[in-house]
């Protein structure tokens, strides 16, 4: 079996589109995976993805449809009535991602489609859903689980299971329950193998079950995830009531989309953009950033407008701004990326804010007297004078020290008021730490050289 | 049951060591999970871990050393003879933790570990497991799985199932597989509890299996587990002999390791430091970087050196120094991370270099005409002079348009020669651009102003 999307593959079901080749059509839908024709959908030209969709609609069109991109998506569900995407879409897709679904059409259409659900519970599991905040574990998770109760026996349980695990794709643990729904326990799947069906579940089961809370982030439950090498994470309600469960690959894509998002923001660019997306687009989401660099180095032009006299009798002042800049950005960056993966990681400890300057500046110190020791020789070295030397130095200490503090508080601050920190790196942190940075050069060029 | 370690916990712990109440702190340690027992260890001193270390390592030692940091494993791991790791450490560990734990050692304490593993067919798979080279699937894998024979009834399989599940931790998959072990497919657990005992394993399978050769890459295996949502993915030789299988916990440690290397590289970080390293660790993971950045502010430094002439007749070039120079660095960091993110989740398709560099261009076309009609705007309004900001103007044009290039050029050359493409973002590229900028400026600043 291919692992990848092939071209032949593509050719093949073009082909037997053409042909109308109906059950050599079927057979190449069956091969494929949701997330193969997702790809190709994603791929091929927005008109031909529509005439595409619909031929696949009947078929896998719900999980499909899951898998693409929210663009497309939306595009895609323009086609759809409130009722039929109740009764063709959300009833093929799990709780969770039925939930997403309807978070992306507008009001209206989300209670038409609600209403449209045949089934009852199905439709209240999905209601409920809804209700939790993005970036919880109540958003990440579905309903469909496999629940059993304490005072069960062994084959019960094995009866239900088998009852329940046809709305349940793959069994990841069951769970024990009393008869109040609190979750008690797990049932491993190893257990239920090896003991007799007479044995009360009672008897068998593990107290040892970790579990989250609806309203706990996100981030956390991916953290205890990861720490506890977890497939799936129960999730209870604030009175202990089994709610949902949380499986790996939703976390997988939470991490992802986290690292993703910080590494953008780190690198300048906003919104989600892809090396295949339009030119415009690609434009749209590095303009923000570009204009901030644009308005600092404005900035930066004013500060240096303020010694204009003093480059114009020092001239070689204005050869080390790149340097000073770029070391400024430099040590910012470094000192807000630590703090942003900290905090991602929940890592940074007890450590008050205050621990946490200083050890910045403990760092900055060291780091700043070894470039402030070398920048002196090397500028000895390439003939400049011994004040402008002293200079270039006394300011480039002056900048990593400083740097190294905005870059550590800013993150911190941030998260305080429960700004994304990430924020703080890339060219916001740079362009601040420019413009400080020449204004301090420039004061201590004055002192030093007695401009 | 609490969640994360309460520092209660500890001083319950501790008190318990002290008083010599054994009962006490056993069942405190049988509460722990080991993740949790490595985060104290990592957190304390390391004079207090050894000591604290030892008390838990009869009881859960090679886990909990599996969860620590390397440098804190391989110190603990000094007071182990070669025989001591092999009875008391690798009996206890998955085939992939310890291939790893012994990957660790140096040659000449692997072959003693090795020769000292009493069970010959698991010395046989770690030995096996260590030929693999770092970054394959072979290298990530196991060779605990559950494995039945396609001539076998559903019976014989759970009983082997119940044989085989002992060394299993948890079952995720059941591999169906011929006489020549050649990976056939799978049995999903639904199927083995919903049909009768008697029914021969060849009727109910499934033959929709996806598998990685041993040699694929692991970031390849990454997405391939994440596009088809798999908790656990097998691997075959090959001939398609099944010789192990990677679950989706190492997978998520790969993601996260690989999306902060990749981060800390744009942030100019080297090595993997944490918030809570010492001054002097975190000081030495970020001074290479800052040295590059040091010898371009020098470098930067003596190509305006050749413009001194000009800067003493117009200083107002100097003032748009750090404009020119921190736009090319945001927009080289903007265009590289577009190509380090698509070459690492592989969306790149098939577009040659040409094609890539062609939209780059297209988008620096647009972002520069924006901007640079913005700053002709700005500088004017700010009083400038026009041939000033006709300077400005096109020089910001041809840096941005430059920039994107260089951007773009880079990670892909370094892609294709094998080295991280990372390594193109952060102060690397930023340095370049600065160079290369302020020189265009220059330039520009004589034809444009006459100088």
């Amino acid at each position: 079996m291919n692992l990848e999307l092939s071209k032949d593959y593509i050719i093949a079901l073009e082909d037997a589109l053409e042909r109308r080749d109906l059950s050599a059509y079927e057979e190449l839908l069956n091969e494929a995976h949701p997330a193969d024709l997702a790809e190709i959908l994603d791929k091929i030209d927005e008109d031909y993805a529509s005439f595409f969709y619909e031929a696949i609609a009947d078929h896998l069109g719900a999980e499909v449809l899951m898998e693409l991109d929210e663009d497309l998506r939306a595009k895609l569900l323009e086609d759809y009535t409130g009722e039929e995407i109740a009764l063709e879409l959300i009833d093929n897709l799990d709780s969770d991602d039925a939930a997403d679904l309807i978070n992306e059409l507008d009001i209206s259409q989300r209670r038409e489609v609600l209403e449209n659900i045949e089934d009852q519970k199905q439709a209240m599991d999905i209601a409920g859903l809804l209700v939790y905040p993005e970036g919880t574990a109540g958003a990440l998770m579905a309903t469909e689980m496999i629940k059993v109760k304490d005072h069960w026996m062994v084959l019960e349980c094995v009866r239900e299971m088998r009852k329940q695990a046809e709305e349940v794709e793959q069994v990841h643990a069951i769970y024990v329950v009393n008869e109040d729904n609190k979750l008690l326990g797990t049932l491993s799947l190893k257990k239920l193998l090896t003991t007799s069906t007479r044995t009360p579940i009672s008897e068998v089961y593990s107290l040892k079950v970790r579990s989250v809370e609806v309203n706990t982030e996100a981030e956390e439950v991916t953290n205890l995830m990861q720490k506890y090498d977890l497939v799936v994470m129960p999730v209870v309600d604030p009175l202990g009531h089994l709610v949902g469960r949380i499986t790996i690959d939703d976390v997988v894509d939470f991490i992802r989309d986290e690292a993703k998002e910080d590494y953008n923001l780190a690198s300048g660019l906003t919104d989600e953009v892809e090396a295949g997306d339009t030119i415009w687009l690609i434009t749209r989401a590095r303009l923000p950033w570009l204009l901030i660099g644009l308005f600092g180095g404005l900035l930066a032009a004013s500060v240096i407008g303020r010694y204009e006299g003093d480059i114009g009798m020092v001239p070689q002042m204005a050869f080390f701004i790149p340097l000073i800049a770029a070391m400024g950005g430099n040590v910012g960056v470094q000192s807000s990326a630590i703090i942003v993966q900290g905090l991602a990681s929940q890592s940074l400890g007890d450590n008050s804010t205050l621990s946490r300057l200083l050890k910045e500046l403990g760092v900055a110190l060291v780091n700043g007297l070894i470039l402030s020791l070398l920048v002196i020789g090397a500028s000895l070295f390439l003939g400049y004078s011994m004040k402008l030397a002293l200079t270039v130095s006394v300011a480039l200490f002056s900048v990593i020290v400083v740097a190294a503090l905005i870059g550590t508080f800013v993150p911190l601050a941030l998260d305080k008021y429960k700004i994304d920190p990430a924020l703080a790196t890339g060219p916001f942190i740079t362009t601040l730490n420019d413009i400080i940075g020449l204004f301090l050069y420039f004061q201590i060029g004055r002192l030093i050289l007695g401009l």
